[in-house]
Formats: C-alpha cells, sequence, structure tokens
C-alpha cells in the first residue's frame, strides 16, 4: 500500500511514532554511560548512535533533550566523557528499561541491575555485562533548528572486545558478541551474518 | 583485549576502516535513488540512514563526499528529490555493488540489474524490488567541519510498504520484509525479533 504522509495527519502521535521510526531501517543498541562532576552515574539506551568517520575515529548520536538521556546529554557537556557499550541479547531487557524516567539521583545501573566499571582517568562507567566497549571524548554539540534534537559528536579513545572477535583485516564480529539491533522504537533483534561482501569495483 | 586509538595510529588505513567502521553497531542498508535534472539515473547504497524524528518526519543520512554517492548528492540538491528503499536478503549483493565508481553516465539500476520505478510527480526513482520504499523531500546539507562529511537531511512525503507488515499500532516489522542490516563496511545480515518491549516506566 502507498501511503502519503499528509493522511498521517490525522493518527495519533504514538501510531505515528511508531511508524516513522521503523522507516530508516535497523538501528544500534547501546548503552549511553556517563557521570556528572560529584560521581553520580547516569546510564541510557540510545538507538541513534552512527559511524561518522575512521580517521579520525568519530561517532555520532542523536538526543532528544526532552527524553530520558537528557541527564546524559549534561553529563557528557560537563565531563566531557561518555562510554558507549553494545547490548547483546544478555541484556537487552535490562537495557530497555533505562529508559524509564528515573530521577537523576538514581543510578540506572542499580535500577536495573547492570555493572559500572570506571577504569580510566575520566569517570564515566562502562557496563560491564557489555561485550564492546567505547570510550569517546566529547567533541561538539549542536542543535538542529528543524526540530530541536541535539547532534553530538564525540571521538573514540579506546575500545575493549573479545580479540578472538577481531577479523584479520580489522572487522569486528559484532553477531558473535551478541549485540542486537533495533527496529521501531522497542523491537529488538538477533541477527546472523549472511556474507561479508568484497570491495565494489568495475 | 582493550586497544587504545593511539596504537591504531600505525595500523593501515583499510584495517582502521575495518575495525572503526564495526564500532557503532548494526547500520541500516538502503538504496538511494536519483536522477538529474536530464533524467539520468542513479542509485547508490548507503549504510548511514538515520531516523531524525517523527512530527515532522525526518530521515538523515551522511555522505562522504569524495565516495560513490558523490552523484547521489549532487542529484538531490539539483532536484529537490530522493528515494530511500530498504535492501532486502535477495537483493543485498546487487544492492553491494552500487557502491563501485560507477561514470554518472552509467544508471546503476542497470548496471546491477534493479528495476527504477519513477511514478511521482518527482524524477527520483524507487526501485521496484524494495519491499519498503520512501520518497524523500530533500530539507537541508551541512558539512561537517571535523571531518568534511556532509549531513543531508529529508523530509519523508510517501511510504510503500506492503500492509500486512503494519501492525495495529504503528510499528512495521521490517524482518518479515527480510530487510537488512550491515556492520562494518561489507557484512550483510539477516534478523529474527527477540521481543517488542514494553514502554519502559517507573
Amino acid at each position: 500500500m502507498q501511503i502519503n504522509m499528509e493522511q498521517m495527519n490525522n493518527v495519533d502521535d504514538r501510531y505515528r511514532a511508531h511508524f516513522i521510526n521503523s522507516l530508516s531501517g535497523y538501528k544500534s543498541a547501546n548503552l549511553i554511560g556517563t557521570a556528572d562532576s560529584n560521581g553520580q552515574q547516569n546510564l541510557s539506551i540510545v538507538s541513534s548512535v552512527f559511524h561518522l568517520g575512521a580517521s579520525p575515529p568519530l561517532i555520532g548520536m542523536i538526543v532528544r533533550p526532552h527524553s530520558a538521556p537528557r541527564h546524559t546529554l549534561e553529563n557528557i557537556i560537563e565531563t566531557g566523557y561518555y562510554t558507549v557499550n553494545h547490548v547483546n541479547a544478555a541484556i537487552y531487557q535490562q537495557a530497555h528499561k533505562t529508559s524509564a524516567r528515573y530521577d537523576k539521583s538514581i543510578s540506572e545501573f542499580e535500577a536495573v541491575g547492570l555493572t559500572p566499571d570506571v577504569r580510566d582517568t575520566h569517570c564515566a562507567p562502562y557496563v560491564a555485562e557489555s561485550n564492546l566497549q567505547i570510550g569517546v571524548k566529547y567533541v561538539s554539540h549542536q542543535t538542529l533548528v528543524i526540530n530541536n534534537t541535539v547532534m553530538v559528536i564525540g571521538q573514540i579513545i579506546n575500545v575493549k572486545v573479545p580479540e578472538v572477535a577481531i577479523q584479520q583485516d580489522g572487522y569486528i564480529d559484532i553477531a558473535s558478541l551478541d549485540t542486537v539491533a533495533v527496529s521501531g522504537l522497542d523491537c529488538y533483534h538477533a541477527t546472523h551474518s549472511l556474507a561479508r561482501l568484497p570491495y565494489a569495483k568495475l
């Protein structure tokens, strides 16, 4: 069926959110770990982390300013560091619960039962149960005037990953790490590899 | 193992690209259909399409200015329209081949064996073999100074999708459409749903 967007002006906001969020395709599932300058920890699931470039190694993320990751954004700007942790099949249900609107004085780590791992010179906690943990240094953020979402850009400073998952050419087999994908607002997916395809040439 | 990014300054660019591209997690797989003002068609696979907002319905995309989607970006700016088409398991090998550096006078539709469907008032072709086809109106683009990538923002104007895939609350079951996910530069994945989880409340 063909749906023109004008037809959707009449549907309720929740239906519209489910529908539009499904359109872009699969999304990454990551937990963002932060702390404020007093060491109060925060953990928030986001499905908007995206690759931005390899050299320098950059990662982007879209944050809705009035949604649950608000404390995350405040902490990132306040301390200059955050962690990005792949959500895997063993923890996706706990990860999803971090999207509830916890008070800033509550650590979502404790609330959902995940383990903070503070092991760097910065205070941003990693998620011990995640099989791929990334330390990120805040670079910049900008508000996109069209809808007041905020794009956050960070530089990858370190990665913790099982050595066995790194293939000879540098590719990380994230399916072997049980990393999950998201579609829409709330659907989680396991994957299996169809193939790696050779670099396309004429 | 823990890898600090300084250690990666010594590895070759290709290894680094595979590694860093794997870090963000699963990515969407879409074919971008465009035409120039003479009707010359272009088709390009991108793994950087992301959800930007539901109201208005916005979709973002990161384009590397010197990579294969260069003609895509030129056409989008020239004509103001493009299409975003989910890559599915039946066409991912053909879709991947569109990343080769074809001359602008060559239509990748013909070169890889996919069928252009021009059915709107605009000239941007849809991919007939795709199970979820989105018509998009160009809104804006900006060059990100940090690495000269270009972020393109568009507004979704229509969607073609099998009615059976749309669930009662508006969620589109993209796994049932055989939509694939990408990891790294070249790995394609089929998925199966683990669960849809309820809206997280305290």
